[in-house]
C-alpha cells in the first residue's frame, strides 16, 4: 500500500486517514438526506511513490489500494474478463469495441469491489457490523463479502428489489430489512441507523472507500487493454459512484504519471431515473421524482454522487445520455445474442447509450477504442427481459415433431 | 497445439483426428439411446512434446488443447477463481480447503468450457449449426458461445428446465425446442436430429471434445494451487462428464510427466439420480428411473458417461456418495453464508458430499488439500432455495421500526 490522505472533493481540505470516516467534517455538515451528498472524500495517494513502484511487467495493484492487503477478505473479487466483441462492434461501426463483464464478480455485480474494500476497512478498524442501503446488488455484494470474512451485514432494501437478489442476500446470512419506500428511503434509514446505533456504513459515496473499490474496474480495463487508455468508456449511471470510481482510476494513473490523458466517460441513465443526466445538461440539480425503470439497479430519486459524477463527466470531456426501458431491453438482448454476455438491464443501459450515440450526430470515430462496462449479471433478474422472449411450446420427443 | 489422435476408451483403437467425429466407429455400434455411451473417444496427445514445451513460469495451455487457437470463439471462458475458504474449512476440520467457482463462467456454469471447445471445432471444420440436449446449463453455454462466434445453436431441453435458463438461451438467439419428457428424451432426440438432419452434435461425452473442454477446469486447479496436485476433488455428478473431464486433466499431466500422482475424485450424486453411484458401488449398471431432484443440473436417468465416470473414480482411488435434496440445499446455504460463493444446488452437492464424508468413518485427514468444484451459478435457479429462506416483512422507513 502507498500512504494516502483523504481530501474533500468540495472544499479541498485534507484529513489524515484515521481522522475521518465518511464525509468531510466541514462540508458534510451541509448534507442532509434527500439531497446529493456534499463533502464526499477522495483518497489522495503518494503518487510519486506509485510512479516509482509500479512495474507493468509485474503490476502491484496494492500500490493503488487504500487498505492493507492483510485485511482483505478471502473472497476473490474483480479480475473479470474484458472481451473484444467483434460481431457487435462491426454492427455499430466500431471495430475496436470491448465489454468488461463485471457480472462475473462472485455475487454477480461490480458492487463486490466496493463491498470488498469497505469490509477490509471494517476488519482493519475492528468494526464487526457493516450497514448499507441498496437496490439489491450492493446488498448481495456486502452479504457475500461479509460471509467470507465473518462480518455481520445489515441491509436496508426497497421492498420491490427483485426476488433473486433478496434470496441471495438472505441465504448469505445477512440481516435484511425491506423498507416500504424507495431506495432513497432505505439510504436515509441506513444513515440514521449507523449514526444512532453504530456499525460501519457502506453507503455508496458516503463511505469514501466505495469509490476506491470501484476504481479497480478502471485499473483493470487499462491493464487489460495492454496499459492503453481507451477513447471512451460507457457506464450505466444510478448513484454515479461506479462512474466516479472508474474516473478515479484514470485520475490516479494520470497523477502518478502512468498515463497522459483521461478516457471520455459516457454516462447512461434510464429515462425516468435521469437526475444526473439533466444535471450535466443544465448545470442545475433536481431529483428524478418517479425513477421507475426495469433497470432496477440504476433507479434512484436523488443520486448520492450526483456532484462527483457530473465532475467526472466534465473533466473527462464525456457526456451523458438517457435511454428508454425499451432501448435497454433491446440492448440486453442484442448484447447477449451478439457476444454471449448476459448482463442485467442496468448493465445493458451502457450499450443502449452507445447504440443511441451511434445513431446521432455525435457518433464515435471508427478508430476509437471503446469499452462498455457491464455492471451486473443477467441472471440477477430474469423477469425483466421476459417481455423480449417467447419460449416455444414443448413438443413430443420424436423427430417428426421438430420443425425443419 | 500439440498433435493428438483419438483413442477409444473401450477397445483402445486409435483413430486419426480427421477420421472420426463422435464415438468409436467399432464400439460405438453397440450404443443405442437409453444405455450409457459405449465407445467414447479420448484425445491422446504427444505427451513428450507437452513435457518438453510446458513451462510453469509461462504456462502455454494451448499445448493441452485439441483445437487450434485461431478457431477459438471470442468469448473468454474459464480462468475462474479458486478461493481458499478458511471459515468453512475450519468447520469441517480441513484447514486446506478451496472452492473452484465455475459459476463465474460467462453463461454461469462450467459447461461453457465444453461448448467453447466444440464451437471451436465447428469453426475449424466449417459446421454452422451445433445441436445439443441439455438440462439447461449446457444449452445456455452453447447459446452464449455460439452467439459470440456467429454460429447457430439448436437446443433440446426438457420442458421442466428452470425459467432462468430458458430465458437466457432464448435471449441469446438460440433455437430452443422444449421436449415433453426427460433430459434423456432430449438427448436421444438430438442424436436423431444430427444423424438425420445434420449439424455438429455437442452432446456431452458423445462429442469427445466436451471432455477435453471440461478438462481445463482441472488444469486450472493444478496451476492455481501452485502446480500442486490436491489430495481430493469433490465433483457433483450427473452424466459424469465433468468428473471425467477433471480426471482427464490430471491423466494428461501425469502422462506428460508433469505430476506424479492423481487426485482422488469424489463424485457426489443426488439421491434420486444415483445411477453412477450405484454403478461404482456394485459394478452393475442400472438406470435411475425417477431422477427428480432440486439439483436439476444433475438429474439424469441414464448418465451418458457412466462407464468413463466409474473408471475415473476407480483409477483415482476415489469414491462416490449420494446426498438428499435436503442436504444439498443445506450445503448451498452453508457455502454462501461461510464463503460468499453462491452456487446452484447441483454445485452445492459437492459440499453436501464433503459434509457427509466428514461425518462418517472415511473422513479426510486434517492435512489433506481438498477442492470443491462449484459447477454452476446460484442465480441460475433462485426458486430451489426458496424453502430455505424467509424474506422478512417490509417495515415503514423510520428507525423506530427497525428491530434492535
Amino acid at each position: 500500500m502507498t500512504s494516502f490522505l483523504y481530501r474533500c472533493t468540495d472544499c479541498g481540505r485534507d484529513y489524515p486517514r484515521e481522522s475521518v470516516r465518511y464525509l468531510c467534517p466541514e462540508c458534510g455538515k451541509a448534507y442532509k438526506p434527500g439531497i446529493p451528498l456534499v463533502g464526499v472524500l477522495e483518497a489522495v495517494f503518494d503518487y510519486a511513490a506509485i510512479h516509482a513502484g509500479f512495474d507493468r511487467l509485474e503490476p502491484d495493484w496494492q500500490l493503488f489500494c487504500a487498505v492493507e492487503h492483510e485485511f482483505h477478505p478471502p473472497l476473490p473479487v474483480g479480475n473479470t474478463p474484458l472481451a473484444k466483441v467483434a460481431r457487435l462492434g462491426t454492427e455499430l461501426g466500431l471495430p475496436h469495441l470491448w465489454v468488461k463483464n463485471d457480472g462475473l464478480n462472485p455475487s454477480g455485480s461490480l458492487k463486490d469491489r466496493a463491498s470488498f474494500l469497505v469490509a477490509a476497512e471494517a476488519l482493519r478498524i475492528g468494526e464487526k457490523r457493516i450497514v448499507a442501503a441498496s437496490t439489491g446488488n450492493a446488498a448481495s455484494a456486502l452479504a457475500a463479502v461479509c460471509a467470507s470474512a465473518g462480518l455481520e451485514a445489515l441491509i436496508f432494501v426497497p421492498e420491490k428489489a427483485p426476488k433473486a437478489k433478496l434470496v441471495q442476500m438472505v441465504l448469505a446470512g445477512a440481516r435484511v430489512v425491506p423498507v416500504k419506500g424507495t431506495y432513497d428511503d432505505a439510504f436515509r434509514l441506513s444513515l440514521e441507523y449507523t449514526a444512532q446505533r453504530g456499525g460501519l456504513n457502506r453507503n455508496t459515496a458516503y463511505h469514501p472507500l466505495t469509490l476506491e473499490g470501484k476504481k479497480t474496474a478502471g485499473l483493470e480495463i487499462w491493464a487489460q487493454l495492454g496499459f492503453q487508455v481507451p477513447d471512451a468508456i460507457f457506464v450505466s449511471v444510478g448513484d454515479g459512484v461506479i462512474l466516479g470510481g472508474v474516473h478515479k482510476a484514470f485520475v490516479d494513473l494520470q497523477r502518478a504519471g502512468l498515463i497522459q490523458r483521461l478516457p471520455r466517460l459516457i454516462g447512461v441513465q434510464a429515462g425516468a431515473s435521469d437526475a444526473i443526466h439533466r444535471y450535466v445538461q443544465t448545470g442545475i440539480y433536481s431529483d428524478a421524482p418517479d425513477p421507475s425503470t426495469k433497470a432496477d439497479s440504476i433507479s434512484v430519486v436523488c443520486p448520492s454522487n450526483a456532484h462527483g459524477a457530473r465532475k467526472a463527466i466534465l473533466e473527462s470531456k464525456g457526456l451523458t445520455l438517457a435511454v428508454s426501458d425499451d432501448e435497454i431491453l433491446q440492448a440486453q438482448k442484442r448484447l447477449l445474442s451478439r457476444t454471449g454476455i448476459f448482463t442485467e438491464p442496468a448493465g445493458a443501459a451502457a450499450l443502449a447509450g452507445l447504440v443511441k450515440l451511434q445513431a446521432g450526430p455525435d457518433r464515435l470515430n471508427v478508430g476509437d477504442r471503446v469499452v462498455l462496462l457491464a455492471t451486473g449479471h443477467g441472471l440477477k433478474d430474469v423477469e425483466a427481459p421476459l417481455s423480449r422472449v417467447s419460449i416455444p411450446a414443448a413438443i413430443q420427443p420424436v423427430l417428426e415433431a421438430v420443425e425443419l
